[in-house]
């Protein structure tokens, strides 16, 4: 791997850990000439097989205190770069470590852009939302309590053979007038008739994330809400249909923008996300980005419309940029 | 607050400021004049009734570009203190807010004692833990797959009121050799007969965690299952009986080490660690945690031991520090 040109790369974080060795646990020194992962001891047994395949990159040692340290001084480099850590994470790597020390993003960075293989993972855990969202139509309805309605379809999403709940805290599951904010949590109050319901959810599989949300209308909605539903929902689809490669995040966002504002008003999150081993990674598709839309890269679009007091409307799929073209996962 | 006699602090985390103004969005600004926050304009509407309270503590005003790095030209604060955010965020910050910029943990100090009111909703929570561990014992058993075992509990956990699933990517839930690994997941494997399985659950209850471990035994378990069962199961009951005020988390912690390496093996985790509005926070019961046990702390108890290819044997219980004396939450 190139990593622009740097000379070693020290990588702690477990994610980037996972997408460079297999297993989100260890410390990975990346050289000119060789590579080094170092494990607590109880991994080295649990993980042997791997670790011990032919074709394994790294030289795989039990965790010792110093270790790493030792190896950077042993190896004479000069120059090392590390992940954004904590300051105080930072200094100290400074201070113990005596190279020139410089942050680099370049793991995060290869990551947006998928191979093959993740983009398989990728379409498996898009698929395990897709019949969750398909729960979702089952369950919700007038009269049934949030934390209900969300029980059933969590559980769906463990069936549906999930690795992980969807998201931090799990999926999001909120109606009327509590969907106006973004990130409300479901609770005992019951789904009334005529309002919209927001179902923000995902699942894992091999350790890769899927996401999406619908709003649904719960029988007869009013002309607010059939406005908004409408709206959203063909915004999202005329927003998927403008991605192109070489695009730039901001650029997209822009149009998302541009089009809720027209409307009559604010759009109050990013457009979308980078979807894989995290449920946010790169790119950033928000209107301070300096992202580029590559070959490869798997992210969300989700426009939504919040009226304090009122409701919430957000639809989201999740894209692969293919040839060229926007690819939905998520349906 | 005293926050160690600090001119100003600036906190951007969702945990603190969620500790801070019962919202966890926005930016808190504490000085030794006034307290300010600010917050997206959609929070603004969203919490417009906690934020009008008479008795809300801070000057909340809607978040505009440079509005908090003007407010601290205008309140000619000299000195600032931030949290241990990553690197390049510091730097940025050093050189666009041109103060004297520390890092303190004063918040997250702060947090590990905890008031009545929150110790209250610990309770609460750890009641929804000892529930779930009580279905987990029900629906645990031999030829049950993990992942459906584990469906069934964290929908319970749901069904009991929980604002969010068991930690991060939710409960674990091991059996057999698998339960080696300390962070193993459930998986499609059936639960054998003579196995051990691991059960590590919690719930959240108006946000405030719990986190609660049990070891089953399947129907006639070994002589080695059935020496560790009983030995872990002892030593938590041990450790938390030595709890006292003013007692060094990293004593706590060699006791617990000192009996599982005289036992034979060797200690792969900490012994606990802090929890209420996150899973994870201080006190940290480790061998190098310089954390001291204080009246009002809430945290785990959680010894354990691994023999890869074999089995996992952890006990875990949440502890209360009350009037000098350990209280258990989880039984």
């Amino acid at each position: 791997m190139e990593y622009e040109r740097i000379p070693a790369l020290l990588i702690s974080s477990p994610k980037n850990v996972e997408y460079l060795s297999g297993r989100d646990t260890g410390r990975v020194l990346l050289t000119e000439e060789e590579d080094f992962l170092w494990t607590r001891e109880l991994y080295m047994e649990v993980n042997k097989e791997l670790y011990s395949e032919k074709s394994y990159p790294f030289d795989v040692a039990a965790y010792q205190k110093e270790a790493v340290k030792n190896r950077i001084i042993e190896l004479k480099i000069k120059e090392l770069a590390i992940e954004n850590l904590p300051h105080l994470v930072y200094e100290k790597a400074r201070k113990d470590l005596r190279v020139k020390l410089t942050v680099s993003e370049a793991v995060d960075r290869q990551r947006a852009v998928k191979t093959s293989y993740e983009i398989e993972l990728l379409r498996k855990s898009a698929s395990i939302a897709k019949k969750a969202m398909a729960k979702a139509f089952d369950v919700v309805g007038a009269g049934v309590r949030e934390i209900d309605a969300l029980a059933e379809i969590e559980y769906e999403i463990r069936m549906q053979g999930s690795d992980a709940t969807p998201f931090s805290d799990g999926m999001l599951l909120s109606s009327g007038p509590a969907s106006a904010n973004i990130h409300a949590r479901a609770s005992g109050r019951k789904i009334a008739s005529g309002s919209t319901v927001v179902v923000d959810l995902g699942g894992r599989y091999e350790s890769y994330y899927s996401d999406m949300t619908r709003t649904l209308g719960i029988e007869k909605v009013g002309a607010l809400e059939r406005d908004l539903l409408e709206f959203v929902d063909d915004l999202r689809a005329r927003a998927i249909d403008i991605v192109s490669t070489e695009m730039k995040a901001a650029d997209l966002h822009a149009f998302v923008e541009g089009e809720i504002v027209k409307k009559g008003y604010k759009f109050f999150h990013g457009t979308g996300h980078g979807v894989g081993l995290e449920i946010h990674e790169f790119p950033s598709i928000t209107g301070d980005s300096t992202d580029v839309l590559k070959e490869g890269m798997v992210f969300t679009i989700e426009p939504g419309i919040y009226v304090p007091g009122k409701l919430g409307v957000r639809f989201e799929d999740m894209v692969l940029l293919k040839k060229g073209k926007p690819e939905v996962l998520t349906v």
